[in-house]
């Protein structure tokens, strides 16, 4: 049985990683998948573990080669997921996690749609985001000020999403994120209905 | 909050019922709507447990009223869905529960798609569908033959639902429906999320 996939976009400052670690304990065999990037890595990243960090050349020639399930440019740096390693995951039936934003969402549902769960998490209000980026200390103002306008960007874009967590408190969030991969994994594919649906008509009898 | 809605379709003898009641403990608040019928009682049936059985001309006029959510006419009975009770329900903040079939799943989703969830249910093949109506013995041949039809055409509508469970074991059948039971009520409707949008983006600060 091949796996499913499971999205997950908000602001930076949501909780997503958060989220993520409180529930993986719960949920089933699962894929998070690491993005590729042409940016520079940030103090404190590492390759391998945040992103896949790759020289422009090697990027565009993987686009070339069509190894991209979704890519896209921001800020002059290429971002994007490599679809060897989501393949793998998939062929062993395991959930694939991606953290990407709202276009890349798009993309991948696009895709692959009918294995596809999607979840946007975000903080209960823009003042309790800029609380958080501002507590943080890690970013500069404009990194900070430059993530307050895309939250108010990405926003607008949670009707697109099956599920949309408020991480107003870290527990609630993080079961109902918990049930929401768990469910996700229960997706079937076009092929896989089909073929179910001819199997299930191959009557023994006359 | 509103309250969501979980559609459950499948063949009679798919286990729907069983599965229900296995996971009713462990789901949280519902409300199992119960269908309004112009057909007969079977033997054993209960008027407002397995249906509510009114006159040709009530249900007519209640159409008119347009007091139905949905209905339609199989084999010359009319089968519906009073509004009143769902409405009751979903402002009440429950999961409305319904068994419909595919007809039924297509009008609810176009009406209030955006918090519906839904699954079919089936037995593993038909060869065990057959073998489990045949071992109920409350049916008499015309009626099973019958539902063997309908499963059949049914059957190819399982591209229509969100999820499909197939009832070859009745523990893993139920764990999947509590799963889903579960992750149906986080659905949100298109107007709580333009309200928490609107809400989302007064900043205090400016």
């Amino acid at each position: 049985m091949i796996g499913a996939i499971l999205v997950l976009s908000g602001p930076s400052g949501a909780g997503k990683s958060t989220i993520i670690k409180e529930s993986s304990d719960n949920i089933g065999s699962y894929y998070f998948s690491i993005s590729t990037t042409t940016r520079k890595p940030r103090d404190g990243e590492v390759d391998g573990v945040d992103y896949y960090f790759v020289s422009k050349d090697s990027f565009e020639e993987d686009i070339k080669a069509g190894n991209f399930l979704e890519y896209a440019t921001v800020h002059n740096n290429y971002y994007g997921t490599s679809l060897i390693p989501v393949q793998k995951a998939l062929n062993n039936g395991k959930l694939v996690i991606f953290d990407i934003d709202i276009q890349g969402h798009r993309l991948i549902r696009a895709k692959l749609g009918d294995i596809t769960t999607s979840a946007f998490i975000t903080p209960p209000s823009i003042d309790e985001l800029d609380y958080r980026l501002n507590i943080r200390r890690t970013d500069d103002k404009d990194i900070i000020s430059q993530r307050m306008d895309n939250a108010k960007k990405e926003i607008e874009a949670i009707h697109e999403y099956d599920y949309v967590i408020i991480n107003d408190d870290i527990k609630t969030a993080s079961e109902e994120f918990t049930l929401i991969a768990n469910v996700s994994i229960l997706k079937q594919s076009r092929a896989e209905l089909n073929d179910f649906i001819i199997h299930w008509l191959k009557t023994t009898k006359n």
